[in-house]
């Protein structure tokens, strides 16, 4: 595409030849000839105006450049869009590799792509152009969306249900058993793990997460959410849309994550909890109790995080006088 | 089963027609006609009426229903066994898949039912009816007991020891090296990691959980123990009897956890720590030192759980009343 | 090897026969004949000389023993130079599984092993070699270096690079996307996410540890630095030398961890921070700002060790003496 209609896609004003072709967008250190790159500040300008790339996609208040330059509002969100628009979207196409084990109850729609090494069980169902890639195992009546994609050496469990868009990386585990168990004379017995995990449109799970079945009742992750790496959501919880999770957060057993949820890494949420819409959780809190909606919390247990912080530099000061306070309490 | 047969089972009392035929277990939402369900109060009953289920397990003091109804103290002890009862114990027969790779030096006992890509090295042996589900990878020398069952996508470092109804979740990973190194002269050396991993009776390891082999002496699983998703145990840790532990724990090297400890999700604990018998352990706490019998604790790092929560309760309440505190310290 | 040359090698130093050969280096439960064991107190020297040992490296001021033994300074260290000159360099050879899928256009130097039902993609590199343990995926355009050791179970995503005497153990995930998305009225836009992990020589990562690519610069481990299991290394992070971290921490995006930095298990780092040469962290603690070097660290916000220890012992202090406290301010 042309610069002239990458600006026209991002509603910007093009400075420079607006004539040449661009076949890519890059990072400025790996940016080849005919490629846009972005920055947002003068250090990254100059960078980007000795790199090899065509044109530089940059904000409205900076100087002029040598190079042809788009400015626009928002760059990082600009870029993204011409890297989608220049993506060749090469269709894979039908392909089964001939080292997959395939049940021949399984029901695989067209376009539909099975790397090496991959397990399709009894009567799984697959979606348009769905990737399944290698070493992935899928157990028998899972429901598969269309234009999914599934990194190597993902396992889903039986029953699992995934609609549309959705991506798994590598490693990630779904429909595993929950942690559910009755105590009983001494025995610890194991209670039955036989609901499903529903994952809806647009969900992108990460590497080496797990998603446990429900037990009776069935986990679900919402439209557009989006979880990061290793974290862990524990049977029958229930997440709305547009949730981000980043690394190593848990969510423990029965708890409900209402629409917006925003959280940093390594959460961890207790059972039978509710959280309410639009929440924002800082990184490491540790949440016992119901959290209401636009709340932004923060610490163990989470509180508002004002007042979290209020409370940290609190102790900081008494630490700071504390001859003073121990002397006062002599007194 | 018919509903007397049940009822005689979990020692409860019938209300209403107590010859029908009863052919499932399952959730209320679910439910399907034969099918028995539990309910412990009024609203759940209710749903349970409305649901296709042919009986209700329910509690002593609840009214009376228009279905057929078992009393009982347990519910959901009594809904677990029943629903073990109804489990056609459908052995799957001994079986090997074509595209398995398998030591000729392996030792595989009948029934044993191996899935597609598994690979099982020289010298391993696997006893009755164990199920190693498929591209699991089995390294030399290990040894698998009966009735176990290790779901897709797991790996055994060589050497490893199951012992008879062990249950390793997908990724799961036993016998990885642990964490050993010992600098000189400005150089990070690996220590050997050369002990194993022993896992006794009836343990159940949840998905994407690591277990390091010891270092020189073993890793020891005790019987019974049952390990949540993505936690870490490191190498050389001996863990007792009856252990419940949540998600996303870590234990360091050469800690000692003695029998019947319950801790919840994201705890961690020190090297070379002893946690006695009986201790509970509240989600994310930090601990760094012996722990006696029967303590229950929390926090980072960790104390008892009254302490903790009135530290917090004193920290909180100061910073309300930190302005009166401030003055009265400059007086 | 005999004693003579063991102690000569480690500069330590015999007591009794020198003249017998050593076969083996092994803890001392499991010790047999002709193995060499370490102990470096009374209670493991006597638990050595009743195993059946044929040495022991032990420390310069213990009692004699009736069994041969070498005094040396650090025992462990020792231990580790002579397992490591014991053990047979038995080099595997070039071996390819005929289950595993491997591109034509893919290149392997001489004696690579590749086990079962690995995939190696178009325009793989693997050099000398290096051993690609089974159910494998490597996707196209990876550079693997020499002497690599990869277990079973591992992904690597399209254009990860491994310099030599690189390990990655089983269930370890190399290069997935990392977690970057832009919202733009109401939806949440994945961010391209095309930079490169580069790890160099001489590290090891641990089972079920995730490190996602840069996303448009590159993911970057520097050499000799060992990762535990369960960590999360987010995008464009950049580590330095010799770095030790224990496990289930996890590092936010571009954040900067310059040399020799060790931190303990469970540790959190935010995004775009810097922490310094030299810097120890402690178990479990959060990190939200940049860090001097050489400085030693601990809790949530991490603060210098003595700041947080005398916090936590101020805080316990007033809880035991609210009382008094509460009373004072009354007055």
């Amino acid at each position: 595409m042309k610069i002239k209609e990458l600006a026209l896609l991002v509603g910007g004003a093009v400075e420079g030849d607006d004539g040449s072709d661009i076949e890519g967008a890059s990072g400025i250190d790996t940016a080849k000839k005919s490629d846009i790159v972005f920055a947002v500040d003068e250090r990254r300008l100059s960078q980007a105006e000795n790199s090899q790339a065509s044109c530089i996609l940059t904000i409205q208040s900076i100087r002029k450049s040598q190079k042809p330059i788009i400015r626009v509002e928002d760059p990082k969100l600009s870029f993204l869009l011409i890297y989608n628009a220049l993506l060749k979207k090469t269709l894979t196409g039908a392909f089964i590799d001939p080292s997959a084990s395939i049940a021949p109850s399984a029901r695989l729609s067209k376009n539909v792509w099975i790397g090496p090494h991959v397990t399709i069980e009894d009567n799984v169902v697959i979606g348009d152009s769905t990737i399944i890639d290698g070493n992935t195992f899928i157990k028998k009546n899972c429901e598969i969306g269309d234009f999914c994609h599934i990194y190597p050496n993902v396992t889903l469990y039986d029953n699992t249900i995934l609609k549309n868009h959705v991506i798994l990386h590598s490693g990630a585990v779904v429909g595993s058993d929950g942690f559910g168990y009755v105590k009983n004379k001494g025995m610890i017995l194991k209670f039955p793990q036989i609901g499903k995990v529903i994952i809806e449109e647009n969900v992108e799970i990460g590497a080496n997460t797990t998603i446990d079945r429900g037990s009776l009742d069935n986990t679900v992750i919402g439209a557009n959410s989006k979880i990061d790496n290793l974290c862990q959501i524990a049977h029958n919880v229930k997440i709305g849309k547009n949730m981000l999770m980043a690394g190593q957060t848990g969510v423990s057993g029965s708890t409900i994550i209402k629409d917006n949820v925003t959280m940093g890494g390594q959460v961890g949420i207790a059972d039978n909890v509710v959280i309410g819409n639009n929440v924002m959780i800082g990184a490491q809190s540790g949440i016992f109790g119901k959290i209401k909606d636009n709340a932004v919390i923060w610490g163990t247990p989470a509180r508002p995080l004002h007042d979290t912080k209020r409370q940290m530099a609190v102790v900081a000061w008494i630490t700071k006088n504390f001859k003073l306070l121990s002397k006062k309490m002599k007194e």
